[in-house]
Formats: C-alpha cells, sequence, structure tokens
C-alpha cells in the first residue's frame, strides 16, 4: 500500500484537508494517506520546511508527499513533482520542498503541466487539490515523475542562514519552536559533538533581550530547576530548553531569531 | 474497501471521536475512516451544514458520512439515514444534512429505529457513537438503508436565505469564515457568472459596519495591496478575501451576518 | 488488519506524532493507525489517563495502544509493554497506564529492555518514536510481550481518591472536563445508580467556590434553562452539565478538583 502524506497551513476545521483526502481517495481507494501537520502558520514556509524535512525520512521509501504552504497560488509560481531516492515531493516551487529534498535525496524536478489534467477543472485558488492532490494520486498509480511535465533546473531556494562560529562562540538561527516552547537552532549534531562539549559546561546564551546562562544537558529532565539546557535534540538539532516550561517565551525568542552561544 | 467519513463538534481533545473509531472498527477493521471536520463551533449546524455540503461531494461513491452536530441528543429528534444517489448520510434530523444531501442527490431518508440496534446498549448522551457510528458500520457491512426503520417524508430544513437581488446590487448571507478569514457568501458560481463581472471592476461591499470598495479578483495573490478581493472561491461560492489578510475581521463579518455587494 | 491507537500531549503541529507514525508504517505499511488524542495538556498524566480508559475499550480486541506522556524522559522511569486481556499497551512505567490497563483486564507488565532494539538508535528524548512506536510495530509484527523484557511486578499508580460517602451526600474528585465544560466525575455508575436517584431530583453542589442547585437529567436537552445538571454520562462517569453552557466554568472546576453533592 502507498503511503501519501499531506502537509497543509488550512487547519482541520475547514473543509479543505478533506476534500484532498476525498480526491485521492476517489482516484484510488487503496492508497494509505497520513497528516504530517496542518498547524503550520498560514504562508510560513519555514515553518512547513522545517516540519518536511525532520518527519519525512521516517515514512517508508516511496511515499509521496504532497505539501501546500503557498502564499502565491494563482501567480506564475511552478507546481512541482520533485523526485529522490526515498520518495517524492510533491507542491509548489517557493522554497518548501528544498531541505526536505535535500534530505530524501534529490535526483530531479519537474513542473506539472496542467494541460496533461485532461477532462478536469483546475480552480485558480485551490491548487492543493486540483493540482497536487491529484498528481501524488496519479504519481500512486504508477504514473512517473518525469511524464507529469519538463525539468526544472533550480528550484527557488529558501534563505536560512549557516551557522557562524568564533573562538567566542556560534551565531544560530532559530529553525522552529515546537509546542513545549522548545527552541530548536540550526546547529546540525555532528557540527555540535565536534565542539566536544561535556555534560553540565556552562554557556551564555545571548538574544537581543539579553544574556542568560545554560548548561549542556542529555535530556529535559536532567535541566536543573528553573534554568535553561542546551540539549542535543530528537530532531538532528540542538535545542534550548527548560524543563517543563518554555525556553522561547524566556528567551523571547522566535523561528528565524538569531541567537548566540558564547563559550 | 468502503471510506467512513465522520464530521462532529466534538473536537479532538476529548475520548469521543476515538470511540466512534473504534466502534467503527470493532465491527468491520478492514473500513476506512477519514476525518472531514471535528472543529465545528459546539452546536453550530449551519456551520457543519456548509463543511458537509462543500467536502462530501469529493469522496468517493458510495461513501459513509457521520455527522454529529446535535444540540437535541436525547430529545424527540430524529436519528436518521439518508441515501444519496453518490453516497449515505448519518445523523439527527436538524437540517445539518440537508444541504449535502441535495448536493449527494436525494433518494430517501429513514429513520433509525434503535430497537434494530439489538444486543447493544444505547447511551443516552452520545448517540454520535452508540447510534451513528454503529449505524454506519452495519450499512458498509451490507445493511440496506431501508432496513434502518420507516421513511421519513420530511426532513428538518436549515434556514438560509437566498441571495435577494435589486438593480443597484445583491443582499447575501455568509455561510462560512474560514480559517484564513475569507468570508464566503451564499452567492454561487453559476448566479455570479451571469452578472459578467470582469477582473478589476470595482465595487461597493456595504455591511452593518460601513462600506468598503471592492475588486473583482481571479487569485487571492492578484487581490492589490491591503484591499479587499471579490474572488470566484474553490467550493463553488463568491468568496470576499484579502492577501495574506482576514477580510471577515476587517469587515466584522460571522458567519449568517448579512452583505450587501452593490455594483 | 491489527490496529495500533496512539495517544500524547505532542499536539499535532510538530513532526512528532508524523514521526511514530512514520516508524511504524516504515517497519510495517499494513498496519491501521488511529489517533486517540494529542490533545492532552502537556505533562498532564492524569488527563491522558482518562483518555485512555475511556477509549481503549471500544477498540478491536487485540489493538496495540501506544501513549506518552512522559515528564520524566530520560530518567529511570522504565518504558513498559503492558499485556491486557483486550489488548496491550506501550508508553511510560508513569501512571499513566494503570487505569486502562484495569479497564482492558491487566495480565502481565514487561520493562522494554532497549538492548533489544538492536541496530537502531534511540534518541534521549524521543522515547514515543526510538523505544514505543517501534515496539508498538514489533509487537504487531508477532513479538511476544514477554520477549520485550523483563516482569515488571508492580506499576507506578496514579492516586485519584474514591468516592467518600457520608450521610448527607459524596465527596468525589474532578477526573476531566471536556470541551464541552462538562465535569466528569470519579462517581460511577454503579455507585451512581445505587443511590437510587430519581428524575429531576433536586441536589446541592458544594465547591470551594459556593453552593449551587442541580437537577437529575437523563440527557443534556432535559437540563432546565440556565441550571445545571446532574447526568449519568456516555463515559460510564456521572458528569455536571449546563444546556449549551460550561458547568466547569459556572462552578470554577478543573480536574482533580473537589465537588461535595447533597442530598
Amino acid at each position: 500500500m502507498v503511503t501519501i502524506t499531506l502537509l497543509s497551513d488550512f487547519g482541520l476545521t475547514d473543509p479543505y484537508v478533506a476534500e484532498m483526502k476525498g480526491v485521492i481517495l476517489s482516484a484510488n481507494p487503496d492508497l494509505r494517506i497520513v497528516d504530517v501537520s496542518h498547524g503550520i502558520e498560514r504562508h510560513n514556509i519555514a515553518m512547513g520546511s522545517f516540519i518536511l524535512e525532520t518527519a519525512l525520512p521516517y515514512f517508508p521509501l516511496g511515499s509521496i508527499h504532497v505539501a501546500v504552504v503557498d502564499p502565491g497560488v494563482g501567480t506564475e509560481r511552478l507546481p512541482l513533482v520533485v523526485l529522490c531516492k526515498l520518495g517524492v515531493l510533491v507542491g509548489p516551487d517557493n522554497g518548501l520542498l528544498v531541505r526536505a529534498a535535500e534530505r530524501l535525496g534529490f535526483k530531479a524536478a519537474h513542473q506539472i503541466d496542467s494541460q496533461r489534467l485532461k477532462g478536469e477543472r483546475v480552480s485558480a485558488t485551490f491548487h492543493g487539490r486540483d493540482v497536487f492532490a491529484r498528481t501524488a494520486a496519479k504519481l500512486a498509480d504508477g504514473l512517473r515523475p518525469d511524464a507529469v511535465g519538463a525539468v526544472v533546473k533550480e528550484l527557488v531556494s529558501l534563505d536560512i542562514p549557516s551557522v557562524s562560529v568564533s573562538d567566542e562562540g556560534m551565531t544560530c538561527t532559530v529553525l522552529h519552536v515546537d509546542s513545549f516552547g522548545n527552541v530548536i537552532l540550526n546547529l546540525g549534531e555532528e557540527e555540535f559533538l565536534r565542539l566536544g562539549l561535556h555534560e553540565d559546561r556552562r554557556l551564555e546564551v545571548k538574544t537581543m533581550h539579553g544574556r542568560s546562562s545554560a548548561s549542556i544537558a542529555r535530556t529535559y529532565s536532567k535541566i536543573h530547576g528553573d534554568q535553561l539546557g542546551i540539549i542535543l535534540g530528537s530532531q538532528g538539532y540542538v535545542e534550548i530548553a527548560m524543563r517543563e516550561s518554555s525556553a522561547a517565551a524566556r528567551l523571547g525568542l522566535k523561528p528565524l531569531g538569531q541567537v548566540e552561544i558564547r563559550f
């Protein structure tokens, strides 16, 4: 059974996600549909990108991943199918899919030629249902990714600065604040381990709101009392966290905010 | 595989939706269950009706749709099975199912005779689980809709005024405000196209809070800057929208509110 | 098809629940996954316990139930598999599973020896994905519960006081406040029926905020106007409710709060 995953900024109250599911099941009732997240902040491409990048690698080989965070629906941005070693992505060419494509092993991108969605009406405002969900169902039924339309050589990128390192420390960017208030940074596992910081080592965390002290900890429950901890999190990135409390609220940090970690 | 869809005002935090799914899967583990929405405002029959009417036509032929927005559970309102050309509806006779039944091609309605749910206990307060979900599972297993109980000739209706047109314009009713703040009106596609309004045509939108200017646009992204746009939306109805902002907040509009669109 | 249910305090916005589903489907794409609830208040073990206890008995015999509300992840608390007559529970040994295990017919508990999750990396902070979801998938594939690790003789319990009865009335504890504002008490069906209270009987409800009058009612819609009703609810417990309004807000009651019901 092929798995189709869905991610969007539609929420689960309106009929939109259900209509995408209806379209997919009407094309092939034997597909399995799994929601990745529909709680992406509206039009927040960076947030959608993070959730895709971290969640999709866990899905079965060959899964088809539909993602719609699309402020530009109806403009010239291209609808894409992105073929990767571990699966296929379907969504708009606005940066949303790039980092997930790298994680899944990018092979090639094709624009969806909506002329080929023959006999089916395509609304001007809901490509999630009329272009992306339909294309995903066809791919699951054996349509080859290179048959959807012409190759797209360069995808629209998503600008996330990389970590800048100096002798005194590192300047990091917030990738995501999760619903526990954990602040997930763009500092990856390998880069962090190379620093060789031992447990309980104290560091300084500097934001535009001030400076705080934080200690390296292995798990949330090992962070001391009301202190900040720095943890190698489960998503492959370093997190600033507190024990049963929100580090993001304490530090006043939001996605794409800057944090300096000083040794 | 038969698809059973669920809609309710229960939310997804409490055990209620899970219990309905458990009952259905215990009757037949091979059914596919899809959530349409459980975010209907509590007891808001008009909102549930809109989501059903717009989402259900996308599901596979022969799907069974369970809907529970039911302020009158435990009173004399009838539990219904409504047979349509494209599927079957199961829920209370309080107006919730009427518009969806019309969309799916109404054929006949039957009241569920709970005496026929033999050997199974029916709680006084949770017909969603004990009557509607159970009946849906039985229908999926081959029970004929006309075997659930006597024919119901006339369903309780849902009073939504139709559009009133004059030389100066149209008085419309708000059917739904989606989570993007788009205001969906009871002005249907055909009726709108008959007006022959060209793109960028300026109109006046009048509500109880005042008057605003709005332009016809083909997509959200073609609405100018901070202006209001009037769009033929993806749900088959005209929408008042803003670009990445809430038209409903700007106009102070809620479901069942009145809007005059003046030429 | 084996059903695996999931409950957590992760919410549905972050990638965490999707990653658990991905892990399960990667192990066996033919499993069916059903969400029980991911809206548990973070770290609220009592709330998670209530939802599990009430929802799980409705699922098919042999279902595998994964539950993660786990403030102590990374500490010494044990990861558990709990074998019951009607199904299997997988989650942390912190009280979360105990009441559900009783309902499903407790047989034996085993700690999960993570050495046996050979060749797979276990993160320090996300046992939901790396220990519990993986173990559930293996159990669904035929792993015997007693093969996951050593027997655990005594589980960490959850302290919920029992109802104390006197001649004047009963002191009850709030188990749950549902999203309608209904207050679900630890007063069970049998205990309540034994009192022989007839419909419309007036009682006094006393909380730390004051005294109110309430009447026995059979359904929400039979509660009079703006009054409080006492109902034998659909979850097997007595509820204090109002008609289309929140009894919890009116009485200022929260989970684990105390209520005296006086005859």
